[in-house]
């Protein structure tokens, strides 16, 4: 589940996990770093309700999916946030995140991500965020590639692409 | 009928509408407050021609689309350029989606909304673009989800996406 | 094949020029001007391999497409890297534009061609920002408009929009 800024993509994804059936697992990647930060978490939980157990996954993303699986669907969100705190611990990226690609064919309850179209806007100035928009871009066809299903969320509404 | 900048959206929602038969009604909500912005309203006056009515609504759209129901197809473009009259005017951007979203079920005429993609580029450093961009995909979900047909322009292509 | 950054448009792209069949042509508007952009090419080109036969178009595109046709397929990557190069030149890219679109309908043997999306972002605060996104937007009409086949790419997977 792709999309820009407020596309309506963590909502149609909660949509799609509770459809799959099961307890649901929420697998945040956030850290309440500021009020802005905290604030959006704060309502994407509102949102959600109690049924969902949530889970921290700020940089050990696989070993998330590993530790959850064979209960219910898990939903990660996000997955660009994910890639900002890699980068900003100064871990290898790549690393980690050919590390995610492989775990996931071998799930076997299913995972549903969300994650950020981040490059449909001018070349920025700044040279990180050109390497943070160019790491997001890889991310989301890697993953892409071994997910069943993509979706692009456009005005809340998904659009099927694979 | 969303897109990013110069997608093709004007001159396709003005096809659409157009097309819809009857007297066509042009809800303008941009202002000339500048001379890039005074000649982009001029472009787009020349390409419609004079068989369109012209009515100026940069703060109080919801209350235009009532006093414009009844005869012809009404065309409004653009939402988010609304949008960020309202948050410049200190408006509640909120309550005034809402009366919109309110008002979009009751329209006897059809009414065609042109609106940006601003989202899909990388995170804004300005705070007020970030409460920008998220304010503006908000209102899009908002007023897709009223609406009975959605648009992606892409190239100056229409893709459905509802 | 339009598409925003490392959104897997230039992978694609190659594979639909392969399967055209015939002696694959690269037509290259990059200039490695930085090490950053020299990095990319050597990418680009380690990715394709040696049966492509490459040929430098920065700037004379119509030129380049005439002088490569009747054989094999042609892979321009990319437009908004040429319009970057024409306006940066200070050369006419709207003259330019529309003799590419000229060019177009006339080419006995296919044209590829990758380009980016660049106006799904918040507006620029640079005005040289904003009139490139509108040049690209409105060149991508141009070239989308002759062309037979249209692709968004998202997330490495192509979208057939026309």
């Amino acid at each position: 589940m792709t999309g820009g800024a407020r596309s309506g993509k963590s909502a149609i994804a909660e949509r799609l996990t509770l459809e799959l059936g099961g307890d649901p697992v929420y697998i945040a990647t956030a850290e309440a770093g500021d009020a802005e930060m905290a604030a959006r978490i704060a309502l994407h939980r509102d949102r959600r309700g109690s049924n969902w157990t949530t889970r921290e996954a700020p940089l050990h993303l696989a070993e998330a999916l590993y530790a959850t699986d064979g209960a219910g669907p898990r939903l990660v969100d996000c997955l660009t946030l994910w890639l900002s705190n890699l980068m900003l611990a100064g871990g290898d990226w790549q690393q980690a995140s050919q590390s995610l690609a492989a775990a996931i064919p071998s799930q076997s309850a299913p995972v549903v991500f969300v994650t950020n179209e981040v490059g449909a806007g001018i070349v920025p100035e700044n040279a990180l965020a050109r390497a943070y928009r160019d790491a997001a871009g890889l991310l989301n066809q890697s993953v892409a590639a071994v997910s069943q299903e993509v979706y692009l969320a456009v005005a809340g509404i998904p659009v099927k692409v694979k």
